[in-house]
C-alpha cells in the first residue's frame, strides 16, 4: 500500500513510519520535514499536498495541535487552536482527501484520552478529541467505494512525557502506541475508536 | 432560583420554561423573542446578556445551530457554524457566565443522540454533539464554588419531527424532554451527560 503520514516527523508519527515502512511504500508529511509538508489548519494547504501526493491507499495523520491550560486561563485562541487545528484540519484531511484516496482505502486519525477520560486543564482539549471520535463514526456511514475511517486515541506517550519531566510510570512507549495504527491500516475496522490501551 | 434560560422560545426552551416556572424566577432570553436577546455566536453579545442580567442561580442553554447534510456536500461554512454557534456559543456561556453565576450555581447545556448514535448526515453535527460531551465532563473537574455542569443530550423532539412532515414514531415530545433539564438544574448532578430517555 501508498500510505500518507501526516506528523511524520512526530513523536508518534516517526513510530508509525517505522512500524509500516516495511511492508508499505510510505509516503512522510511533516510541517517542516518530511518529503512534503502541510499545515493542516489550512485546507489550500491541504489541496496542495494532495495535489503533489497523487493517490494512495491509506492516510494517517499523527498531528494535530491543542491547547493545554485551567479554563479560567483558556484564551479564545486556546480553544480555537485546537478547533482550528487539530479537528477541523484532520477533518479537512477526509474530506479533500476523499478525491484522492483509492477504493477500499483507509483514514485513520489522531483523537486522545482526554475525549472520555478528561483532568483539570483538558478543556479545551477534551472537545476536540471527543469531536473527533464523533466525527469518525458519523463520517463512517457516508465513506463511498469500501473507504475505512477510524480514530486512534492515544495515552500519554512515554518520551513525551521524558521531555516534559513528567513521571512516566502511566504512559505508553510510542512503539507500543504505533500498533493501534497498524491495526487500522491493515486490518478492516471501520468507524471504531481504537484505543491504544487494547492493542499494546 | 432565578434561572436564565437561553433558547426560551425554541421548542425544547419553551418546554423547559414551562416545567421549572412554577417553582422558579425564569429569565427567558431568545435571539430575537424572550425578556433579553442573545447571539451565543458572539463573545460581545454573551458579555452585553450578563451584564444585563446580572447575577443568577443556573442556566439552561437550548440554542444552538448546526447542520445537517451529506459529508460529499457540507461546506467550510456548515462544519463552522455548528462549532462557533452550538459549541464555541455553549462553551462562551459557561466561561463568562462564571463571573456572574451564584455560589453552588449550576450549567446545563445540549447536546443530541447524534454524538453517540450518528446517522448519515449528522458529520458535521456529530463532532459538536460529542464536543459539547467533551467539554462538560473536563470542566466540570475545575468549576469553581460548587458549581456543577451538565449537558442534556437529547432525541428527535416530536413537535419539530411533525413541523419537518416526519413519523414521531421514535421521537419524544418537548414536555417529556425537558423533565432532564429539571434534573440537571434541580438535582445535585455534576460532569455528567443526560441522556434524555432515562428520565422521560
Amino acid at each position: 500500500m501508498r500510505i500518507v503520514i501526516i506528523g511524520s516527523t512526530g513523536t508518534i508519527g516517526r513510530a508509525v513510519v517505522d512500524a509500516l515502512s516495511g511492508n508499505h511504500d510510505i509516503v512522510r508529511v511533516g510541517n517542516r520535514g518530511g518529503d512534503f509538508q502541510v499545515d493542516i489548519s489550512s485546507t489550500e494547504s491541504i489541496k496542495m499536498l494532495y495535489r503533489n501526493v497523487g493517490s494512495f491507499d491509506a492516510l494517517v495523520c499523527a498531528a494535530g495541535q491543542a491547547r493545554f491550560g485551567a479554563l479560567a486561563k483558556l484564551a479564545d485562541e486556546d480553544f480555537s487552536l485546537g478547533l482550528n487545528h487539530k479537528l477541523m484540519g484532520q477533518i479537512n484531511l477526509v474530506r479533500l482527501g476523499l478525491e484522492h484516496i483509492n477504493d477500499n482505502g483507509s483514514f485513520t486519525l489522531t483523537s486522545g484520552l482526554l475525549a472520555r477520560e478528561p483532568m483539570p486543564g483538558s478543556a479545551a482539549i477534551s472537545p476536540v478529541n471527543a469531536g473527533l471520535n464523533g466525527f469518525a463514526r458519523a463520517a463512517a456511514l457516508e465513506m463511498p467505494r469500501g473507504i475505512r475511517i477510524n480514530v486512534v486515541s492515544p495515552i500519554w506517550v512515554k518520551e513525551t512525557m521524558e521531555k516534559l519531566g513528567m513521571d512516566t510510570a502511566g504512559g505508553m512507549s510510542a512503539e507500543d502506541t504505533a500498533r493501534a495504527y497498524v491495526e487500522s491500516v491493515e486490518g478492516s475496522r471501520n468507524a471504531e475508536v481504537l484505543d491504544v490501551r487494547d492493542f499494546a
